[in-house]
């Protein structure tokens, strides 16, 4: 591959606190031939599990959760935070990396027994994921897998989503 | 055509405020046929633009924005909320339907001369459009056009982005 997806991600050092290393996603997502080789990558990844919904959430998980549900010809369920969906909704309240937050889905959004694929740009803490995978399993959905454009490493992301199929494209300390 | 991407958009009477009918894109992105369907649209309606770049506002101009870069083979440039880009950043103040706001693009997103696509879900008061459109032009970047899901009508939206090239998959009243 003459492309390495890894050259389109900013490292950004003690951000978003002392001692972090910040992994910048966007120069991959601007750049069209980084963009269409990461969603097609991703895709790769993703064709075993069988999917029939990519679920992505806010705000970084829709950037490649919808083309790459796109691609593999499913729809796209996007997880967002509190207030943005107008209908009826379920929730999972969840930790951060930095703090606390609550997550929601459209009550309809997963019909009992569809497969669903979680995507996202990072796995950090794996506590989104893990909190996109309780609201899947509430409606009856079944978790295909959780993919990942970056695994940073030194972080408990895997053990959390443990028992669950987790992939990611690329691993990277989360410092220096 | 068989499918009517209309038949995918909720319409929810008095939300967020009193008097108010707001349009709900959800269903269209999380039924697979007519995803597909309305990339494949939004593509149609933006062959003509030589777009070098599409740029989307946070969030749901992220849904349809990304699938379509992708689909035009260009980079998708992501316009975001205060707080969310690590690097260099120019932002924009700007009003919306309720409130004020501020968005942001990496300084290093677009280079002068570069056309550059403005993809929304919803056309209502065009004050989103309008400051994604003041810093494309503050970097040197071309607007080649707008490009919505849906243009409510009785809204200013479309006056406020006059001299800009506006388009839409279809026009719905925001008010019963």
């Amino acid at each position: 591959m003459a492309l390495n997806l890894a050259d389109y991600v900013a490292s950004i050092p003690n951000y978003p606190i002392q001692g972090v290393l910040f992994r910048d996603v966007t120069p991959m997502m601007e750049n069209a031939e980084a963009f269409a080789e990461s969603i097609e990558q991703l895709a790769k990844i993703s064709e075993d599990l069988n999917v029939d919904l990519v679920a992505g959430p806010e705000s970084r998980g829709f950037i490649f959760g919808a083309p790459l549900a796109l691609k593999l010809g499913v729809g796209f369920v996007a997880v967002r935070k509190p207030g943005k969906l107008p209908r009826e909704t379920i929730s999972c309240k969840y930790d951060l990396e930095y703090g606390s937050a609550e997550l929601f889905m459209n009550k309809d959004a997963i019909k009992p027994g569809q497969r669903v694929l979680i995507l996202d740009d990072l796995l950090a803490t794996g506590g989104t994921g893990k909190a996109v995978a309780n609201m899947v399993e509430q409606l009856g959905g079944v978790v295909a897998g959780f993919v990942f454009v970056i695994e940073l490493e030194g972080l408990p992301g895997r053990k959390i989503l443990d028992g669950y199929e987790v992939r990611a494209l690329m691993e990277m300390p989360d410092s220096e």
